[in-house]
């Protein structure tokens, strides 16, 4: 841990507050620098079923804040702000240690697409702001459980809403980022966990060290990283992330007229999919394609289609996580390969579309979804490809 | 129920297998006579948030069983065969009531639309194949329940499979209507109910007079009619319609290529909305329109898009029900009205599309997702309207 604490120290000569930011992978493509928004090139998450942790997207709305894990609390309040529990690191490391495999996705991903259609606001990811990880830590049903008995039955069957606040502070408020989850996730996902490893190492400073929340099937923002709070809540959050962001509107709703009281937060996602590698063999006419699709809500991938001729004829794309997924609890990606015929005639445009297990599919364009605010673009991911 | 046996006595002097069907409203559109599919005329199906008995489509495999309720049995068996629990329909009875308002939707629901793009098996519904009731009845967590308790912790925690099995039998092979869930969906959902009541009324011989299952979010195939027997199983039921049937392919595989053991059966069902109503007002330029909008797996709906231009712009339509369905249990419908101005140019074309809580939304084209046997049409209903 000491390692952390010395990178920051290292950079501290720059002023100002991102002065303490973490090293980054040179791997990363940037999309914003403070706060630091970035995603790996698309064919580099195709490589392996977990993301390298230094290429996992990083998704920050402060500066990354520097925490001494030895000064490290992780509080429970309840609904009239008593506390109820207090942890240290190695208090909630000695509770029992759950592995989960999830990806995280945040909810801009493929926004590049939306801004295309028409200028909507945010950072213009490009299909990569999702990534894959083993996330180990305790389970937040156990740390819950650690609450006195009275405030068990009474303060906790009271709440509607966990809220997570993270300990990164925007510069200019002073506010914290905070984000909530309803209940009954906890009930549906066991392994809603409070993570401080990635696959198998100590959380990173840009994924949230010590401490972050990993919500399975539910949206990156509401992982809250860099963890110090969560409270039992009979309201959502009333942060501006819960409140006024991370919601999607009809394509007919504009600035002048939208009402974020009027779309639910979103947290299970819809299935989405992309091409994140392709090569064509000019000798044989083929282009072999790779990709990874994901469905929110614990639901499995059955089935990914290609099309080399923008949708218009379709193949099977072969899945690489072969057998028996864990049905409505599936929480990890499903990665996959195609090779498939270029066209005789006519353009080539590779497609992909994903079924999930509860046979939900992907719209066709992203013009029939757009919002605002450039969430949620789920439509089949396009490839145009020079002719073979 | 003395009523039920006098209708069926009545028309007993047809000859054959199905000279005992019920007395039918002559409002249900007929889709096949023997056996009896049929839906009612799609403007019928808003008028209210409950469908009338009479009018709830009616999908049958074979003839409608004369059941005589002081014989009727229901059985629990375990997995090696053996009786766990045997009730009369008055033990059924004793058990405490449940109701749980729930949409049931055939999985060939719209069917004309795939048939139309390409020829495929089945009957050719029109977007009536669906209707909404409250269902009155135990649930089947209890009458398990009532298995000796060696067998409720053995028995039932190896069976991964609840099969269904009708008390409907083929007039050639003799074989019984049959289906299968996944036990864990009796974990997510607490009102899987063994059903005798629809809306108040004794349910009504067409809908499985005196007992039958009724999966909230889980597809009408599953949901077995005229139930006789609950058989706890290591693997899926062997019928005809879990194996062969009641699964979704790829619009590139055909009857030919078509291997059922690729698909997994369908359960959960995707977003669906149709427009089932609409009047054209002259003077006002306007469209009024009205539908139905529903997704599996209690998914609420957050929102119903309409457009008068085939697509290209889209409002919101009010959803009549209104305030907190219960997160992630919302089994029933949601009805939606809209009033939208004609377009001053080119052709109008009335579309909805919906989006329900996970922010999953339905496939903009039947062609994309045709398969060969014209299952799960969520494609953006379509109507075509004179110009105003
Ligand atoms: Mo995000
Ligand atoms: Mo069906």
């Amino acid at each position: 841990d000491e390692e952390w604490i010395q990178e920051a120290e290292d950079i501290n000569e720059e002023a100002g507050p991102y002065a303490e930011e973490p090293i980054r992978s040179p791997k990363l493509i940037v999309q914003g620098e403070a706060p630091f928004n970035a995603e790996p090139e698309l064919k580099l998450l195709v490589h392996d079923q977990l993301t390298p942790n230094d290429l996992f997207y990083v998704r920050n709305h402060m500066p990354v804040p520097v925490i001494h894990p030895e000064e490290y609390r992780l509080e429970v309040v309840d609904t009239n702000g008593k506390m109820l529990v207090s942890l240290s690191l190695e208090d909630l490391k000695k509770l029992p240690k759950h592995v989960v495999a999830a990806t995280i996705q945040c909810a801009g991903n493929r926004r590049n697409e939306l801004d295309a259609v028409k200028k909507v606001k945010g950072g213009r990811w490009e299909g990569g702001a999702i990534s894959n990880a083993e996330w180990g830590g305790a389970r937040l049903a156990d740390v819950l459980a650690l609450s006195p008995s009275s405030a068990k039955t009474i303060e906790i069957s009271e709440a509607h809403h966990l809220c997570f606040e993270g300990l990164d502070t925007d510069p200019g408020t002073g506010a914290v980022y905070a984000a909530s989850i309803p209940v009954d996730v906890l009930h549906r996902v066991p392994d809603v966990l409070l993570a401080y490893e990635m696959n198998g190492e100590t959380l990173p400073r840009d994924h949230g060290y010590p401490v972050r929340a990993v919500v399975p099937g539910i949206v990156g923002a509401r992982c809250v990283k860099w963890l110090g709070r969560v409270v039992l809540s009979k309201e959502e959050s009333t942060s501006h992330w819960q409140r006024q962001d991370y919601r999607s509107f009809s394509p007919g709703v504009d600035w002048d007229t939208v009402d974020f009281t009027k779309a639910p937060s979103i947290q299970e996602m819809p299935v989405v999919s992309s091409i994140c590698d392709h090569s064509l063999d000019g000798e044989k006419k083929t282009i072999s394609m790779s990709g990874y699709a994901w469905s929110g809500d614990g639901k499995g991938i059955i089935r990914v289609d290609v099309s080399a001729d923008g949708g218009k004829t379709w193949q099977e794309a072969a899945l690489r996580k072969k057998g028996s997924q864990k049905r409505n609890e599936t929480y990890d990606w499903t990665l996959w390969d195609a090779t498939i015929k270029a066209p005789a005639n006519g353009k080539t445009e590779l497609v992909c579309k994903a079924v999930d297990s509860a046979y939900n599919t992907q719209p066709e364009r992203a013009e029939s979804i757009w919002n605002l605010r450039g969430l949620l673009n789920n439509a089949w991911h396009r490839v145009d490809v020079d002719k073979v």
